[in-house]
């Protein structure tokens, strides 16, 4: 591929008239100019990121760290991050770390090495290790007390307390919470908001403790765990996300127990699979737009160099009534 | 962030010397080594990649260009593609195209100048312009003819013809085709096997066409397409992708249509989204893994200068009955 003293020995320049061209820092006449960008088209010459995050520090790659693409909320968000960064002129590189604290680390040291302007973190494992990373952050979903890390996060806690009054607004009082693993933050203030307004209510719901999320080498984990229980003792269930609902809704379809009939069902995230399911499953909002939106707009003020006084950013959510309760 | 001529003046070393160590290209004598890794310690120093990428023209980046990670099998085939890669050192660069031939073709513009080492571009809906790129490639579900672009993809009319047979078999004969755009070669081979099947058999399927893929914007648009027609003549629906024949199948229930009893009910791709549904979809397998591993295994062939004879690569598919057939 050509490159930049290709350019110079074609159009008879020198390099730094060519690098003052192509990298707008310097007078360069318009005659040269003109004969640059002629010999740039005949080249087919691409500058060269490497050379410029070299040069300037700038090397326009933000590094995007997700445990994985499977669950619909995160290639959702992952896409919307795409598209905003990509209109910023940055590119993505994105790394899974499948809720592994190990690949969680490495993936880090990796995107040090591409110095990435910037990362995204969703669900992050680790805690102080972050402080070493010394790269502008964004948590998503995880806070890391005692240091400068930025969280965005949707409010999980009064999600779950939302969750809660619409099912309670629906008459249900046997209430079951399929809980997510404890290490997920996100998942642990949900159900304690839904146990905690509950409990203000005198009402004591069952749960049951998942230790994975949605696990395609798994697809049926939840049939094993569930055929321990009977669904009929319950009027309404509060699953920790939308595709483990999703499943949840399968499971009482085949068990032929009615929705919202027998059992009321609400899921969290709000992510596309709610409007393909039927019924179509009501769930608790995370505003993934605004939650995205918010992530780019802080990451980008830590990168100009602003300070951010507001250390945990919470986006509000909301019910979205659907057909399951 | 250190660099190496911190790590160079720390150790009392040459940058030549602290280079050769880093990069393992020549001799360093034990002390010096012992040396160079102290101070990389101390000072927290993480090789600059994009200064490797510009001295051995190695970025160890790939680029995958996908039209967005919205349905279920893109983004279970880029997590994929993300895991065989990490395993073998490398990066994904994530662009998105929304099937859109302008970003398709600034997303190439903008992975040449990160001079990544290969690229994975699927759905494409470039065909010449590809040959200008000059970087290792593999198309995935696009061929690009008459030149070297190697593409990898399910054998789709095969697979339009297995949905047929299978339909046929299980008493189908009023059939129905729910058909992609026409600008996926994809979906258009599998509408063009499967109608050729039927053809055989004396049968004519009708057949609606979908003008988009599903769309995040537009989650309801199956609905106001299929009002317009009477579900009742039908005994056995083809879908050309899961996600829309998920929709479909949330229309049916809607309509108190049952399915498998009055309409069968057909799928294609295997996504996780199958076994989320109740009744669980029927669908004609992309054997995922095997393709992902297929383009890894040809890109790295054609980056190691191999030459790669067989242009067109096509996975056998198959067959997955679940309770919707």
């Amino acid at each position: 591929m050509a490159n930049i003293r290709d350019i110079a020995r074609e159009s008879g320049l020198s390099i730094g008239t060519i690098s003052r061209y192509i990298n707008s820092t310097g007078y360069v006449s318009e005659e040269s100019a003109k004969k640059i960008q002629m010999v740039i088209n005949e080249m087919n010459y691409t500058p060269n990121q490497h050379a410029r995050a070299l040069f300037n520090s700038k090397s326009k790659i933000i590094g995007l760290v997700f445990p994985s693409l499977i669950n619909p909320y995160f290639s959702e968000l992952a896409t919307i991050f795409e598209h905003l960064l990509q209109e910023k002129g940055y590119v993505i590189i994105l790394c899974n770390t499948e809720d592994s604290r190990e690949k969680e680390l490495q993936a880090l040291e990796l995107l040090k090495g591409f110095r990435v302007e910037g990362i995204i973190l969703g669900r992050s494992q680790c805690k102080n290790e972050l402080n070493k990373i010394n790269i502008p952050m964004i948590s998503y979903e995880s806070t890391v007390e005692n240091n400068n890390i930025i969280t965005v996060s949707a409010d999980n806690y009064k999600g779950g307390a939302q969750a809660f009054e619409h099912l309670y607004k629906k008459g249900c009082r046997k209430l079951l919470h399929i809980k997510g693993p404890t290490s997920f933050e996100a998942t642990q203030l949900r159900y304690e908001g839904f146990i905690d307004s509950a409990n203000k209510k005198g009402i004591k719901p069952e749960i049951i403790n998942f230790d994975t999320d949605f696990d395609l080498q798994n697809k049926n984990y939840i049939d094993g765990v569930l055929d321990n229980y009977d669904m009929k003792k319950y009027d309404g269930i509060f699953v920790f996300n939308d595709i483990v609902a999703a499943q949840m809704l399968r499971y009482l379809n085949e068990k032929q127990i009615k929705v919202p009939k027998d059992i009321k069902l609400l899921g969290f995230d709000n992510s596309y699979i709610c409007d393909l399911l039927s019924p179509r499953l009501s769930t608790i909002e995370q505003p993934i737009i605004s939650i995205a939106e918010r992530c780019i707009e802080l990451l980008f003020e830590i990168i100009d160099g602003k300070e951010v006084y507001e250390k945990e950013h919470l986006i509000t959510t909301r019910i979205i009534q659907r057909e399951t309760t």
